[in-house]
Protein backbone atom coordinates (compact mmCIF):
# COMPACT_ATOMS: atom_id res chain seq x y z
CA UNK A 1 0.00 0.00 0.00
CA UNK A 2 2.47 2.46 -1.08
CA UNK A 3 2.40 4.99 -3.81
CA UNK A 4 4.93 4.82 -6.94
CA UNK A 5 7.79 7.40 -5.47
CA UNK A 6 6.95 10.02 -8.16
CA UNK A 7 3.82 10.32 -6.71
CA UNK A 8 4.82 10.42 -3.71
CA UNK A 9 6.65 13.64 -4.25
CA UNK A 10 4.01 15.43 -5.96
CA UNK A 11 1.45 14.72 -3.48
CA UNK A 12 4.56 16.17 -0.88
CA UNK A 13 4.32 19.26 -2.88
CA UNK A 14 1.32 19.79 -3.77
CA UNK A 15 0.58 19.41 0.30
CA UNK A 16 2.20 23.19 0.52
CA UNK A 17 -0.51 24.97 -1.34
CA UNK A 18 -2.83 26.92 1.10
CA UNK A 19 -5.64 24.43 2.76
CA UNK A 20 -4.43 21.48 0.58
CA UNK A 21 -4.28 18.22 3.32
CA UNK A 22 -2.91 14.73 2.13
CA UNK A 23 -6.83 13.76 0.77
CA UNK A 24 -6.77 16.83 -1.39
CA UNK A 25 -3.25 16.17 -2.64
CA UNK A 26 -3.66 12.35 -3.54
CA UNK A 27 -6.58 13.81 -5.37
CA UNK A 28 -4.66 16.38 -7.35
CA UNK A 29 -1.74 14.22 -7.57
CA UNK A 30 -4.17 11.32 -9.36
CA UNK A 31 -5.98 13.94 -11.88
CA UNK A 32 -2.89 15.19 -12.90
CA UNK A 33 -2.02 11.32 -13.94
CA UNK A 34 -4.92 11.42 -16.37
CA UNK A 35 -3.66 14.67 -17.89
CA UNK A 36 -2.20 14.45 -21.51
CA UNK A 37 1.56 14.87 -21.57
CA UNK A 38 0.88 17.95 -23.46
CA UNK A 39 -1.42 19.48 -20.83
CA UNK A 40 1.57 18.44 -17.80
CA UNK A 41 3.80 20.55 -20.45
CA UNK A 42 1.40 23.45 -20.52
CA UNK A 43 1.53 23.43 -16.80
CA UNK A 44 5.00 23.05 -15.97
CA UNK A 45 5.85 26.30 -19.31
CA UNK A 46 3.28 28.16 -16.81
CA UNK A 47 4.84 27.54 -13.49
CA UNK A 48 8.40 28.54 -15.13
CA UNK A 49 6.34 31.81 -16.44
CA UNK A 50 5.50 32.59 -13.05
CA UNK A 51 9.49 32.97 -12.03
CA UNK A 52 10.65 34.27 -14.96
CA UNK A 53 8.45 36.58 -16.64
CA UNK A 54 6.21 38.31 -13.76
CA UNK A 55 7.79 41.66 -13.35
CA UNK A 56 6.80 44.33 -10.28
CA UNK A 57 6.88 47.71 -11.07
CA UNK A 58 10.07 49.87 -9.31
CA UNK A 59 8.36 52.70 -8.53
CA UNK A 60 4.99 51.03 -6.96
CA UNK A 61 5.63 47.57 -6.66
CA UNK A 62 2.76 46.05 -8.40
CA UNK A 63 2.48 43.48 -11.17
CA UNK A 64 3.30 45.25 -14.63
CA UNK A 65 3.61 43.43 -18.10
CA UNK A 66 5.55 44.46 -21.33
CA UNK A 67 3.39 47.44 -21.87
CA UNK A 68 4.82 48.87 -18.23
CA UNK A 69 2.86 49.40 -14.83
CA UNK A 70 -0.64 50.56 -15.36
CA UNK A 71 -1.21 52.15 -11.86
CA UNK A 72 1.66 54.25 -12.14
CA UNK A 73 -0.04 56.66 -14.64
CA UNK A 74 -0.16 60.59 -14.39
CA UNK A 75 -4.06 60.17 -14.29
CA UNK A 76 -3.77 58.43 -11.17
CA UNK A 77 -1.41 60.60 -9.93
CA UNK A 78 -3.57 63.53 -10.01
CA UNK A 79 -6.23 61.89 -7.80
CA UNK A 80 -3.84 62.78 -4.98
CA UNK A 81 -4.42 59.81 -2.78
CA UNK A 82 -1.68 56.30 -2.38
CA UNK A 83 -3.26 53.13 -1.07
CA UNK A 84 -0.99 51.45 0.76
CA UNK A 85 -1.12 47.57 0.37
CA UNK A 86 1.17 44.46 1.94
CA UNK A 87 1.33 42.87 -1.28
CA UNK A 88 0.85 42.58 -5.26
CA UNK A 89 -1.92 40.44 -4.69
CA UNK A 90 -4.39 42.78 -2.79
CA UNK A 91 -4.39 45.56 -5.67
CA UNK A 92 -7.00 43.19 -7.53
CA UNK A 93 -9.26 43.04 -4.33
CA UNK A 94 -9.20 46.65 -3.88
CA UNK A 95 -9.61 47.72 -7.68
CA UNK A 96 -12.35 45.49 -8.20
CA UNK A 97 -14.50 47.47 -5.86
CA UNK A 98 -13.52 50.39 -8.21
CA UNK A 99 -13.08 52.64 -5.19
CA UNK A 100 -10.09 53.40 -5.44
CA UNK A 101 -8.46 55.19 -7.92
CA UNK A 102 -5.48 57.22 -6.95
CA UNK A 103 -1.73 55.46 -6.73
CA UNK A 104 -0.40 52.04 -5.00
CA UNK A 105 2.48 51.52 -2.96
CA UNK A 106 3.15 47.38 -1.86
CA UNK A 107 4.67 47.86 1.61
CA UNK A 108 6.22 44.34 1.32
CA UNK A 109 4.38 42.01 4.13
CA UNK A 110 2.99 43.24 7.28
CA UNK A 111 5.24 43.80 10.22
CA UNK A 112 6.12 39.55 11.48
CA UNK A 113 9.52 39.84 14.20
CA UNK A 114 8.57 36.12 14.35
CA UNK A 115 9.30 35.82 9.99
CA UNK A 116 11.41 37.94 10.52
CA UNK A 117 10.57 40.96 8.83
CA UNK A 118 11.38 44.05 10.30
CA UNK A 119 10.74 47.84 9.71
CA UNK A 120 14.32 47.64 7.36
CA UNK A 121 12.30 45.13 5.18
CA UNK A 122 9.16 47.51 4.44
CA UNK A 123 9.45 49.29 1.26
CA UNK A 124 9.13 53.15 3.04
CA UNK A 125 11.79 55.29 2.05
CA UNK A 126 10.49 54.81 -1.64
CA UNK A 127 7.17 55.43 0.07
CA UNK A 128 7.91 58.64 1.49
CA UNK A 129 10.03 59.81 -1.78
CA UNK A 130 6.75 59.31 -3.98
CA UNK A 131 4.48 60.75 -1.27
CA UNK A 132 6.68 64.00 -1.86
CA UNK A 133 7.21 63.15 -6.07
CA UNK A 134 3.33 63.16 -6.52
CA UNK A 135 1.67 65.73 -3.96
CA UNK A 136 -0.47 63.12 -2.30
CA UNK A 137 -3.25 64.41 0.11
CA UNK A 138 -4.54 61.07 1.18
CA UNK A 139 -2.44 57.79 2.56
CA UNK A 140 -5.20 55.23 2.58
CA UNK A 141 -3.66 52.15 4.68
CA UNK A 142 -5.39 48.89 3.25
CA UNK A 143 -3.70 46.37 5.44
CA UNK A 144 -5.26 43.03 7.11
CA UNK A 145 -7.06 43.63 10.65
CA UNK A 146 -4.70 41.47 12.43
CA UNK A 147 -2.44 41.69 14.90
CA UNK A 148 0.76 42.42 12.27
CA UNK A 149 -1.89 44.65 10.28
CA UNK A 150 -2.66 46.87 13.12
CA UNK A 151 1.59 47.51 13.94
CA UNK A 152 2.05 47.96 10.46
CA UNK A 153 -0.43 50.91 10.60
CA UNK A 154 0.52 52.54 13.89
CA UNK A 155 4.34 52.05 12.90
CA UNK A 156 3.67 53.89 9.18
CA UNK A 157 1.78 56.48 11.07
CA UNK A 158 4.62 57.03 13.67
CA UNK A 159 7.16 57.39 10.65
CA UNK A 160 4.85 59.62 8.68
CA UNK A 161 3.72 61.98 11.77
CA UNK A 162 6.17 64.74 10.41
CA UNK A 163 3.73 65.32 7.45
CA UNK A 164 0.98 67.23 6.99
CA UNK A 165 -0.70 63.86 5.05
CA UNK A 166 -3.55 62.91 5.85
CA UNK A 167 -3.90 59.32 6.58
CA UNK A 168 -6.78 56.73 6.74
CA UNK A 169 -7.40 53.33 7.39
CA UNK A 170 -10.00 51.16 5.99
CA UNK A 171 -13.35 51.04 7.94
CA UNK A 172 -13.60 48.10 10.36
CA UNK A 173 -17.46 46.82 10.97
CA UNK A 174 -19.81 44.36 10.14
CA UNK A 175 -19.60 42.41 7.17
CA UNK A 176 -21.85 43.67 4.37
CA UNK A 177 -25.36 41.44 4.29
CA UNK A 178 -24.14 39.33 7.44
CA UNK A 179 -26.28 38.83 10.47
CA UNK A 180 -25.26 40.26 13.49
CA UNK A 181 -25.83 36.65 15.03
CA UNK A 182 -22.84 35.31 13.21
CA UNK A 183 -20.68 38.70 14.16
CA UNK A 184 -17.87 38.02 16.59
CA UNK A 185 -17.58 40.24 19.83
CA UNK A 186 -14.58 42.15 18.56
CA UNK A 187 -16.32 42.94 15.51
CA UNK A 188 -19.13 43.94 16.77
CA UNK A 189 -17.55 45.96 19.63
CA UNK A 190 -15.29 48.09 16.77
CA UNK A 191 -18.73 48.28 14.80
CA UNK A 192 -20.66 49.75 17.50
CA UNK A 193 -17.60 52.37 18.75
CA UNK A 194 -17.41 53.31 15.01
CA UNK A 195 -20.66 53.91 14.45
CA UNK A 196 -21.57 56.53 11.93
CA UNK A 197 -24.96 59.21 11.83
CA UNK A 198 -27.33 57.56 9.50
CA UNK B 1 -7.79 44.99 -12.72
CA UNK B 2 -6.02 42.24 -14.70
CA UNK B 3 -3.53 39.73 -13.96
CA UNK B 4 -0.09 39.66 -15.90
CA UNK B 5 -0.51 37.19 -18.37
CA UNK B 6 1.56 34.23 -17.47
CA UNK B 7 -0.56 34.46 -14.00
CA UNK B 8 -3.99 34.24 -16.40
CA UNK B 9 -2.63 31.33 -17.89
CA UNK B 10 -1.53 29.39 -14.68
CA UNK B 11 -4.95 29.74 -13.04
CA UNK B 12 -6.55 29.02 -16.22
CA UNK B 13 -4.61 25.64 -16.02
CA UNK B 14 -5.03 24.92 -12.31
CA UNK B 15 -8.57 25.67 -12.75
CA UNK B 16 -8.69 21.96 -14.29
CA UNK B 17 -8.00 20.17 -11.33
CA UNK B 18 -10.90 18.46 -9.33
CA UNK B 19 -13.32 21.00 -7.26
CA UNK B 20 -11.15 24.09 -7.80
CA UNK B 21 -13.11 27.06 -9.49
CA UNK B 22 -11.68 30.22 -10.12
CA UNK B 23 -11.18 31.86 -6.36
CA UNK B 24 -9.45 28.79 -5.17
CA UNK B 25 -7.01 28.72 -8.82
CA UNK B 26 -6.06 32.30 -7.81
CA UNK B 27 -5.30 31.50 -4.51
CA UNK B 28 -2.76 29.07 -5.49
CA UNK B 29 -1.23 31.04 -8.30
CA UNK B 30 -1.11 33.62 -6.22
CA UNK B 31 0.85 31.40 -3.15
CA UNK B 32 3.12 29.79 -6.04
CA UNK B 33 3.89 33.13 -6.69
CA UNK B 34 5.56 33.08 -3.10
CA UNK B 35 7.41 30.10 -3.55
CA UNK B 36 11.25 30.12 -4.30
CA UNK B 37 12.52 29.10 -7.82
CA UNK B 38 13.61 26.11 -6.33
CA UNK B 39 10.51 24.82 -5.08
CA UNK B 40 8.87 25.87 -8.37
CA UNK B 41 11.61 23.70 -10.08
CA UNK B 42 11.11 20.72 -7.36
CA UNK B 43 7.11 21.15 -8.77
CA UNK B 44 7.99 21.17 -12.10
CA UNK B 45 10.28 17.99 -11.85
CA UNK B 46 7.74 16.26 -10.04
CA UNK B 47 5.21 16.91 -12.79
CA UNK B 48 7.54 15.95 -15.16
CA UNK B 49 8.20 12.30 -13.42
CA UNK B 50 4.49 11.47 -13.46
CA UNK B 51 4.80 11.14 -17.36
CA UNK B 52 8.23 9.59 -17.81
CA UNK B 53 8.86 7.84 -14.33
CA UNK B 54 5.76 5.88 -13.42
CA UNK B 55 5.04 2.98 -15.68
CA UNK B 56 2.57 0.51 -14.68
CA UNK B 57 2.25 -3.27 -14.48
CA UNK B 58 1.61 -5.34 -18.39
CA UNK B 59 -0.06 -8.17 -16.06
CA UNK B 60 -2.60 -6.42 -13.55
CA UNK B 61 -2.47 -2.83 -14.74
CA UNK B 62 -1.12 -1.51 -11.31
CA UNK B 63 1.33 1.03 -10.66
CA UNK B 64 4.96 -0.65 -10.13
CA UNK B 65 8.37 1.01 -9.59
CA UNK B 66 11.91 -0.34 -10.50
CA UNK B 67 11.41 -3.43 -8.09
CA UNK B 68 8.75 -4.30 -10.18
CA UNK B 69 5.02 -5.28 -9.29
CA UNK B 70 4.11 -5.51 -5.94
CA UNK B 71 0.36 -7.22 -6.25
CA UNK B 72 1.70 -9.87 -8.87
CA UNK B 73 3.77 -12.27 -6.65
CA UNK B 74 2.99 -15.79 -6.21
CA UNK B 75 1.29 -15.59 -2.36
CA UNK B 76 -1.26 -13.07 -3.59
CA UNK B 77 -2.26 -15.83 -7.22
CA UNK B 78 -2.44 -18.57 -4.24
CA UNK B 79 -5.54 -16.29 -2.60
CA UNK B 80 -7.18 -17.43 -5.31
CA UNK B 81 -9.27 -14.48 -5.69
CA UNK B 82 -9.29 -11.04 -8.20
CA UNK B 83 -9.87 -8.14 -8.08
CA UNK B 84 -11.32 -6.51 -11.00
CA UNK B 85 -10.57 -2.48 -10.35
CA UNK B 86 -11.58 0.86 -12.94
CA UNK B 87 -7.85 2.60 -12.34
CA UNK B 88 -4.94 1.93 -10.61
CA UNK B 89 -5.92 4.58 -7.41
CA UNK B 90 -8.57 2.64 -6.26
CA UNK B 91 -6.10 -0.34 -5.32
CA UNK B 92 -5.19 2.10 -2.89
CA UNK B 93 -8.24 2.21 -1.03
CA UNK B 94 -8.84 -1.36 -1.69
CA UNK B 95 -5.33 -2.14 0.25
CA UNK B 96 -5.90 0.10 3.02
CA UNK B 97 -8.60 -2.20 3.99
CA UNK B 98 -6.32 -5.22 4.57
CA UNK B 99 -9.45 -7.50 3.21
CA UNK B 100 -8.41 -8.38 -0.19
CA UNK B 101 -4.96 -10.28 -0.01
CA UNK B 102 -5.50 -11.69 -4.11
CA UNK B 103 -4.57 -10.35 -7.06
CA UNK B 104 -5.65 -6.98 -8.52
CA UNK B 105 -6.45 -6.13 -12.39
CA UNK B 106 -7.16 -3.02 -13.93
CA UNK B 107 -9.74 -2.73 -16.20
CA UNK B 108 -9.41 0.70 -17.48
CA UNK B 109 -12.36 2.53 -16.88
CA UNK B 110 -16.03 1.68 -16.45
CA UNK B 111 -17.81 1.77 -19.56
CA UNK B 112 -19.19 4.88 -20.61
CA UNK B 113 -20.45 5.24 -24.20
CA UNK B 114 -20.93 9.19 -23.65
CA UNK B 115 -17.52 9.38 -23.29
CA UNK B 116 -16.02 6.90 -25.79
CA UNK B 117 -15.49 4.33 -23.24
CA UNK B 118 -17.01 0.72 -25.03
CA UNK B 119 -16.02 -2.81 -24.19
CA UNK B 120 -13.07 -3.05 -26.82
CA UNK B 121 -11.10 -0.45 -24.60
CA UNK B 122 -11.94 -2.84 -21.81
CA UNK B 123 -8.97 -4.87 -20.15
CA UNK B 124 -10.80 -8.07 -20.60
CA UNK B 125 -8.79 -10.35 -22.63
CA UNK B 126 -5.77 -9.98 -20.56
CA UNK B 127 -8.09 -10.66 -17.77
CA UNK B 128 -9.83 -13.96 -19.31
CA UNK B 129 -6.10 -15.28 -19.89
CA UNK B 130 -4.75 -14.52 -16.27
CA UNK B 131 -7.94 -16.21 -14.29
CA UNK B 132 -7.33 -19.39 -15.95
CA UNK B 133 -3.32 -19.06 -15.57
CA UNK B 134 -4.07 -18.25 -11.77
CA UNK B 135 -6.41 -20.86 -11.69
CA UNK B 136 -8.73 -17.88 -10.03
CA UNK B 137 -11.92 -19.19 -7.76
CA UNK B 138 -13.55 -15.99 -6.85
CA UNK B 139 -13.49 -12.71 -9.07
CA UNK B 140 -14.44 -9.75 -7.02
CA UNK B 141 -16.17 -6.25 -8.86
CA UNK B 142 -15.08 -3.93 -7.18
CA UNK B 143 -16.08 -0.67 -9.26
CA UNK B 144 -18.05 2.47 -8.52
CA UNK B 145 -21.90 2.10 -7.60
CA UNK B 146 -23.08 4.35 -10.28
CA UNK B 147 -24.61 3.89 -13.51
CA UNK B 148 -21.58 3.35 -15.33
CA UNK B 149 -19.94 0.88 -12.87
CA UNK B 150 -23.40 -1.35 -12.62
CA UNK B 151 -23.47 -1.54 -16.72
CA UNK B 152 -19.50 -2.73 -16.48
CA UNK B 153 -20.46 -5.29 -13.77
CA UNK B 154 -23.20 -6.58 -15.72
CA UNK B 155 -21.23 -6.64 -19.01
CA UNK B 156 -18.45 -8.56 -16.97
CA UNK B 157 -20.75 -11.25 -15.49
CA UNK B 158 -22.47 -11.61 -19.04
CA UNK B 159 -18.62 -12.03 -20.45
CA UNK B 160 -17.35 -14.66 -17.59
CA UNK B 161 -20.64 -16.47 -17.40
CA UNK B 162 -19.12 -19.53 -19.44
CA UNK B 163 -16.77 -20.06 -16.59
CA UNK B 164 -17.14 -21.44 -13.11
CA UNK B 165 -15.94 -18.78 -11.10
CA UNK B 166 -17.28 -16.94 -8.57
CA UNK B 167 -18.31 -13.64 -9.59
CA UNK B 168 -19.13 -11.44 -6.22
CA UNK B 169 -19.88 -7.31 -5.98
CA UNK B 170 -19.14 -4.80 -3.35
CA UNK B 171 -21.78 -4.70 -0.40
CA UNK B 172 -24.13 -1.83 -1.07
CA UNK B 173 -25.92 -0.53 1.73
CA UNK B 174 -25.40 2.27 4.72
CA UNK B 175 -21.98 3.35 5.27
CA UNK B 176 -20.78 2.75 8.81
CA UNK B 177 -21.18 5.59 11.41
CA UNK B 178 -24.10 6.92 9.10
CA UNK B 179 -27.54 7.39 10.63
CA UNK B 180 -30.84 6.59 8.79
CA UNK B 181 -31.85 10.51 7.89
CA UNK B 182 -28.83 11.24 5.94
CA UNK B 183 -29.41 8.11 4.11
CA UNK B 184 -30.62 8.58 0.47
CA UNK B 185 -34.21 6.34 -0.01
CA UNK B 186 -31.80 4.08 -2.93
CA UNK B 187 -29.24 3.68 -0.58
CA UNK B 188 -32.07 2.56 1.69
CA UNK B 189 -33.77 0.51 -0.30
CA UNK B 190 -31.00 -1.57 -1.53
CA UNK B 191 -29.91 -2.33 2.21
CA UNK B 192 -33.22 -3.28 2.80
CA UNK B 193 -33.55 -6.15 0.27
CA UNK B 194 -29.58 -6.80 0.90
CA UNK B 195 -30.94 -7.61 4.13
CA UNK B 196 -28.77 -10.39 6.51
CA UNK B 197 -29.70 -12.07 9.36
CA UNK B 198 -28.08 -10.75 12.38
Amino acid sequence: MRYPAPLTSLITILKKLPGVGNKTAERYAFHLLDWEPKQIEELREALKATTTEIRTCDECGCFQDESGCHYCTPLRAQEGTLCVIASPRDLFSIEATGEQRGLYHVLGGPLSPLDGVGPETLNIEKLKERLAKHSIQELVIALDSTIEGDATALYLKKELKETALTISRLAFGIPMGSSLDYVDGGTLARALSSRSPF
